[in-house]
């Protein structure tokens, strides 16, 4: 396709940094509830949730406040709250059950308050730095299986969680396939927080020439997992045009769709790759029903 | 393969960004001789000069400058001095002249002074930004048709040149075939060397778990191109660990191929990508007879 995408409105991005994440789930769901109601008032049109908002983060969690999403207490607050302000929502992450498994599981609602799509994670965060920090997911969740990409009226959106983010292959797929931009909700630590959180937004904009923005929750020096926060949008040139640092916020950017056909005009990569030298790995994909795609056969 | 890289010696990096290159090609020739002496005298293993460096930058000068490769001062000139100095020489690029075509081409010796392999510019260097910088390389040069690797005694090492550097698969492909490290000779400007020139850098680096090194000639603001400078080295955790300004220098860098493997037992990248979701791109590459790959079907 065409790397040049056909016109779209701009619209107010919003991450919402959520803090007062504790052992209540109740009070967490009505929590978020209350941040998205003040986004929307704000302007916002698309607004993010942080991985992990109705849960405490860590893998002896999961089990516990697990819920499945045909009978979700959050997943009805999610989709109520998208249609009372006639917002997208991009619902952060919540344990998941399904058939016996745990998984780490993004929902996405459009402005009717209909969940449009689901994302599991794909990679699952085992990681091990001595001295630093091990924390192994897949102790208790299982992966998804599938790449994930939602329409909205602004455009194509592309969307991960957390670790999702360390794999460029993601986002390489999603830009090929039109998306203007990457959400990742994502809880980062305080080892790879300052190693790479922004430095991988900025990897995956500038590569691909489209917006990216990581939605942190707050840190909470009381829980066992310290968040980096730093909840960020970056512009599809690789510059970051809104941050934050590691209290409770909402950031917002103003999202222009049309600056992705303004870099890749100047800057024509999409022209120029060697697909005769390296192969297309936007071609290999699976993405799931959800995004529009195809099964890989 | 494996992720885990059979033990390498540490050796001493240089990327010398030449000054003083201006119309006369002998004392270019002769100046970059000078300065690979020196970085050999200071310890180096490993001596990287920048693209085009026995000419001025431009697409007026490419056809005046070129070289056969058979038939050169500077390639007699790289391998001498890599011989006498029993360094491996990543020899910048120069314009290469082969079968009534023009080239931006990469030459690589070892220590005996062998010439063991050569990189012809596979992504030519043609933007537009408004008002900014028009430049358009394939005006005058054609593009390689194969990416690069080759062994030392350090490891593996894969190589690109400039605007090479945008395109993340070269780097995914190397290092998923056993490259300890991506250099790439460049001249970024000043527009897209303060926007992108580090940044594209630590992106290959972070992703790919390897070290990178991209070696610029030294600012000359009487020229027709002014290079942004800037040479700087790279480790596998995506942190800057030598860098420099714009003047003449030579940057030096203590390697330790062991960092690859310390990085990669910390964060597992290598055993968690998602092969099945999303295809393995080093398996379509186009490798040279240089880089003991093998032609794809």
């Amino acid at each position: 396709m065409s790397s040049i995408l056909s016109p779209a409105s701009k619209f107010k991005l919003a991450l919402i940094q959520l803090g007062n994440t504790g052992a209540d789930k109740a009070h967490n769901i009505q929590h978020a509830r209350s941040k998205v109601l003040e986004a929307a008032q704000n302007g916002a049109n698309v607004v993010v949730l942080p991985e992990c908002f109705n849960s405490p983060y860590g893998t002896q969690f999961f089990d516990e406040y697990a819920e499945e999403l045909s009978n979700s207490p959050t997943v009805n607050m999610l989709s109520s709250v998208a249609k009372e302000t006639g917002i997208y929502l991009f619902g952060g992450s919540i344990p998941e059950r399904s058939g016996g498994k745990l998984y780490n599981t993004l929902t996405v609602y459009d402005p009717q308050g209909t969940m449009i799509a689901t994302h599991r994670k794909v990679h699952l965060f085992d990681i091990d730095v001595p001295g630093k920090i091990r924390f192994i997911e897949s102790e208790t969740l299982s992966p998804g299986d599938s790449l994930t990409m939602v329409d909205t009226k602004y455009g194509k959106i592309g969307a991960g969680i957390c670790y999702d983010i360390r794999f460029p292959e993601m986002a390489m797929i999603a830009a090929r396939k039109g998306c203007i931009a990457m959400l990742y909700p994502g809880a980062f630590n305080m080892t790879t927080g300052p190693m790479h959180w922004e430095l991988l937004q900025r990897a995956r904009a500038v590569d691909n020439q489209i917006y990216v923005a990581a939605c942190s929750p707050a840190r909470d020096m009381a829980a066992s997992y310290h968040a980096w926060g730093h909840s960020t949008v970056v512009d599809p040139t690789g510059m970051v045009v809104a941050t934050c640092e590691e209290s409770e916020t909402i950031v917002y950017a103003d999202v222009d769709p049309e600056q992705v056909n303004t870099i890749r005009t100047s800057i024509p990569l999409y022209n120029q790759r060697r697909f005769d030298i390296y192969g297309d790995v936007a071609e290999t994909a699976v993405v799931d029903k959800d995004g529009n795609g195809t099964k890989k056969q």
